[in-house]
């Protein structure tokens, strides 16, 4: 029998049709949906795809915030047999239109709130014929054709049956930002979705539950919001969708309101929410657990955490090619008499490899590390629901390799096979949960006719835990008459707002390593100097 | 990446390696085993199975308790892409012979008190080639060749490497006894049994866990005990495994002293347990729970062990062909209110389908019944690991139907979706969770000379559950000479003793069907009055 997303989507409404998704609406008002109507929906919105030209091996967009119409979107596209691109709205215009022409989407479902975005990039969409807006509004917009989401789910058939698919049928596409150039497409199979769905109930990694009701704060157009919706869907859990751009406090008022058990997202929404409880405290005790990740945690963190509302804080590791879980923190039951601050200090390592996923650290030379937490190596990953190529791309070659994925994460193992990143893909920049590719900064502005060299590295910062910062060596030419304020305008058409530098620091010469290359560390070294 | 059993088998010996397995010895001492010498253990077999001509494709039967050497075997040769038939050493002998020709064994591994029994079946073994004796002695038998289990250990290569085998092929057989006739052989392949295993891992379902030391009662001869070994061993849980016949005491001695957490057999050994500890009590609060099946647990029994000893009784219901497990009870969250009697009230019925089981119910039309826990109907199971056909048996056809399995159990569904059996296969008779087949005993006993027509059913037992209880009918000839001692003495040479019948009540007539056939259900109503 092949494993296959109709059997997630399905098993809520015949054994938990009474649990549900409760959805906030942008007038802070709610809509719930119990799992029986989401039966429903799901298999009107699947059987009506056809009406609008999406046929089996197609692909369709999304620019959707976290709320029940992309839930329906995750199981109706791919149990017709398409294929869900769930593009990243924060990404440049630039870079959104690149990953829906790449993924060549044939429909474009989006958010009301996004309207103006969509209309800015839908000159450069090759590949859309039909736009579908969610909500009630019918704007004047010249996107053409456009549907209303509603308006396709009354067109369906409640009593659509899904057909059954070779478990190999792509059931969803992700991209990651790359260090340089174009972001790079994920495709994830209906049976890797499904064993990584499985590998979240356990009750040592995610420990996913009917039992649950559950907050998805990371976004759904990140790696699948970290493939909980599936395996939460599956299990029966209730999901509380903060809808659109959730601010800590809207967080935290839903979990209080809904009686969450469950919360994840960015490390920075987590520091968030600590800010927002010191500054008006909520009970948020129903929490069983609150899952951060994209980086490390900090320890005052889960200090906070865990003493005063007695939550402890999950982490994991993995990425965009690893579906996206590959370990999760444990605390090994020889380790459960320890102190809550010797847990701690396992916790803001990166845990152990799920069941199903082999890791390796291995150094310049190829060969495994030794388990000593002290020599570094890069950590390579594989597994049944880990991705062992880019879609349609060259790069391929250089993330991969027989079938491993080569992080780029440099990291240690303790004697316990515990994973520790000490030092991430080295050049990329986190800011709030959001990569930002130094080198593409760093091409731009070299594109100036004023700047010989410039190289861009990260500066921590309080709210957004990492910011970018370049360093920018000016042409003789330039001189006194080219300033930082020249260069962020010179950057900005071409980036979101956010990508731009906070900081542009003139110096006479970037130090560079043996070979040539811009030797990024001792900047980060001397970053004290600047900042 | 192919789903394969060395995934589950390295796991622990990498991040668990202090984790690992106690074994009762026959003298009442233990050895344990840590998973890093499991490890190790398993490689050497692994490699050693070569020297003793055992190839990949092959098949090995083993006559053994729960102990180290069957988990290491349980690995080891489906990892070399060998097959183990875990031969039930229950069956009579006639039975054992025809499983072990049947799977084409070609190597059989025992354990050493059951050397009578395999020097008694080896003259009808065809395909056997080497035996494999457990333990230290080596005894006077005209076994040849006989190999040590041990010197096979000692000749492996402990670093030997797994192969990437593809994740269907064959890695166990287990055989179900059949209404008539042989028991009907279940392959299951390497991905059925990782995604079972995984599943089994699941918080809703079986929640096997790392953190667990496990005391697996169901014997590792009857579908794969479960396929909790295989499960616990992924999560790198500890085993307590109870070695040569275990009996109540020393099956809770055994959770006393080592703190067991989850234990798990037949409804029978949950009885036994309790009565032993009304005779002597132990302190058994480390158990999170004490899983029983094979036939419904009385209510009585989950009221004592959970308010006398806080210990919850789970169950869950399915078959050698669903790998076992396709439903498991769950206590929903709106349910989590109810008193300890209503949850009882819901542990007692089957439960729900596990995630990736698909079930049905149908009426004698093919149609589904309803949900009212009232209308009767069979229920039928498919999903990733279970079994489509039997091993090169044309009793196949009737057993399943599309890829489903049709289990022969009556069983209504309640609005909740909880299955509830009403009426198992109808004519089987389960004896301390074994089955015995009433048409078996009846073909024979119509063998005699003196006998017209014999029915057997279950009669209630208090140790045993059910017992078999023939009625005869006598020919004329035969008269006041023939008596219950003759009848059973002329079965006893052809089955397992456990098998004949506790009573022969002669009677006049069989009471039969419309169609000619006997009607046992109105000799089991009519049981009181010869009993």
């Amino acid at each position: 029998m092949q494993l296959n997303l109709k059997t997630l989507a399905e098993r809520p409404g015949l054994y938990f049709p009474g649990n549900g998704i409760v959805t906030r609406r942008d007038d802070g008002s709610s809509i719930r949906h119990s799992y029986r109507e989401f039966d429903e929906r799901v298999r009107r919105l699947s059987s009506a795809l056809a009406s609008i030209g999406v046929k089996p091996g197609d692909r369709v967009a999304t620019l959707i915030w976290n709320n029940h119409e992309h839930l329906e979107l995750y199981f109706a596209v791919p149990c017709a047999g398409a294929c869900l691109h769930t593009a990243n709205l924060r990404l440049s215009e630039e870079h959104i239109a690149y990953t829906i022409n790449h993924a060549g989407d044939k429909a474009l479902f989006f958010s009301p709130d996004l309207l103006p975005l969509v209309e800015s990039i839908a000159p450069r969409l090759a590949t859309v014929q039909t736009y579908v807006l969610l909500g009630p509004d019918s704007p004047d917009t010249p996107l053409s054709p456009l549907e209303r989401y509603d308006e396709l789910i009354s067109r369906g058939d409640q009593d659509h049956v899904h057909p059954d698919l070779p478990e190999e049928t792509p059931a969803g596409i992700c991209f990651t930002s790359a260090t340089t150039g174009n972001p790079k497409g994920v495709v994830y199979t209906h049976r890797g979705i499904y064993l990584h769905s499985l590998m979240l109930t356990g009750i040592d990694t995610m420990a996913v539950s009917e039992q649950d009701i559950i907050l998805p704060v990371a976004p759904m157009f990140h790696v699948n919001s970290w493939g909980v919706p599936f395996a939460g869907v599956w299990a029966g859990a209730d999901f509380v969708m903060p809808g659109t751009r959730p601010t800590a406090e809207v967080i935290l008022d839903l979990i209080e309101a809904n009686g969450v058990t469950f919360a994840y997202g960015a490390v920075t929404i987590g520091i968030d929410m600590l800010r927002e409880l010191n500054r008006k405290p909520r009970d948020i005790s129903s929490l069983r657990a609150l899952m951060l990740g994209g980086q490390a945690t900090p320890a005052a963190v889960m200090d906070y955490f865990q003493r005063e509302h007695g939550v402890p804080i999950f982490t994991a590791w993995g990425a965009t090619e690893t579906a996206p879980v590959a370990t999760t923190v444990h605390i090994k039951r020889h380790q459960q008499g320890l102190s809550e601050a010797d847990k701690i200090a396992i916790r803001v390592r990166q845990g152990l490899p799920a069941p199903g996923i082999e890791l390796k650290v291995l150094d310049a030379e190829g060969h495994p590390v030794p388990w000593d937490d002290n020599h570094v190596g890069e950590a390579l990953a594989r597994g049944p629901w880990t991705a062992v190529g880019y879609l349609d791309d060259e790069r391929s070659a250089e993330g991969f390799s027989d079938g491993w994925w080569k992080s780029g994460d440099m990291a240690t193992v303790d004697k316990e096979g515990i994973l520790r990143l000490v030092d991430r893909a080295k050049d990329l920049i986190k800011s709030g949960g959001e990569w930002i590719s130094s080198v593409d900064l760093e091409n731009a502005l070299m594109a100036h006719d004023g700047v010989l060299e410039a190289a861009v590295i990260a500066m921590p910062d309080e709210k957004w835990l990492e910011r970018p910062i370049a360093f920018v060596v000016k042409t003789s030419e330039a001189g006194g008459n080219l300033t930082e304020t020249d260069l962020i305008e010179f950057l900005a058409p071409d980036f979101a707002k956010w990508w731009l530098p906070d900081r542009v620091v003139f110096i006479d010469a970037i130090p560079k390593t043996g070979v040539g290359k811009f030797n990024k560390r001792i900047l980060r070294n001397r970053l004290a100097e600047f900042i």
